[in-house]
């Protein structure tokens, strides 16, 4: 099956990393066989949900027994396009931008912090789990000599819009955005929102209606 | 119209959060009408599910000249049971830890962090942005000095699902969870997954497919 040719539901995608992560669970425990209840239950969907969003990847369960754990691993690898290093910069050495250059979730899924960016001139020069931190303006030099792809914002809200620009005019290809904006980007930008406040507040609403 | 009564699809609810930033931003601009295109155009939804969406809290649009935007936002905050403050525990004082307890963010919508706990010696009694760090062996009697309601899990996947274990014993109604793991908690335990990884592999996915 040529992956190229199927198009898969934006909705299937977004449940791939949970997939990933539930097989890689089941690789540690060196379990080989699982069947689509248990992958199902574990992730509270259901497993005719589940039986669907693997199906655009050809016949991979076995009738019977189940779906073999490192096969279903490896395509998801490829469909999510892990086979490749990714390099990131982060923009934004704060709270935030420290955190996440010495996130160990990043480098486990080949997405490697190659540099950070800051225009604060204490903390250029210095570095952040081994990663140097540049000054912003030497952005478009360091992403053509470091070969960065992924535009880490954990830039002010304030800030975010400018440095969104100043990040498109690199040449960066994809922004994964940690500013509770929404940004205004070409067409051809992969923009990934994330926003913590989101995640919260729906956790809120449903205590609110449960506790008041 | 009673808000007790009606029945709000989650789909709507997890687009709450994205209508309140955009009104937010409106709202500091001193823009006290907006149409449904315009929200929608802002978010890259079509106009007729925000429509769809607003309809639930009753007739808030004014016919030919859009909604108001003071109405709305008060509206969606009741809706999300922002108008209580809520007591926030950050169970980790690790990277992401420190990263959340100095998020203006969390304060911005009415979430207080109270309180740090660690097992780590060298991290217990002192702060983080004024917060003060627990051993995590006070836990149940810190949740009820302090009426902690909200537990944070920044804490390594290996330690994660007994720390909910924790939590759920020490009398917290709902878990935000940053560890990249499905935690087994009993029904009347609310979740919200924070999973950063999905996020950014998400934007791979998109990323192989446009530049290989």
């Amino acid at each position: 099956m040529e992956e190229g040719l199927v198009v898969i539901p934006k909705a299937t995608i977004s449940r791939l990393p949970l997939y990933l992560q539930v097989l890689t669970e089941y690789h540690h425990l060196g379990i080989t066989l699982v069947s689509s209840e248990e992958i199902a239950q574990k992730l509270g969907i259901t497993s005719s949900q589940l039986r669907k969003d693997l199906s655009y990847f050809g016949g991979l369960g076995i009738r019977g027994a189940g779906y073999d754990v490192t096969c279903l691993l490896e395509k998801i690898k490829e469909i999510l396009g892990m086979q490749k290093k990714r390099r990131l910069a982060i923009i934004g050495a704060g709270k935030m931008g420290t955190a996440l250059a010495g996130y160990h979730g990043l480098q486990q899924h080949g997405l490697e912090v190659k540099a950070l960016f800051e225009i604060d001139k204490g903390k250029i020069g210095t570095t952040i789990a081994n990663i140097p931190i540049y000054p912003l303006a030497e952005l478009p030099d360091q992403t053509v000599r470091l070969g960065l792809e992924i535009a880490v914002l954990t830039v002010p809200v304030a800030a975010a819009q400018k440095v969104a620009d100043l990040v498109v005019e690199a040449g960066f290809e994809a922004i994964w955005n940690f500013a509770p904006i929404r940004l205004e980007v070409p067409d051809n930008i992969i923009v990934q929102n994330e926003d913590l406040v989101a995640g919260v507040l729906t956790l809120v609403h449903h205590l609110s209606r449960k506790i008041g």
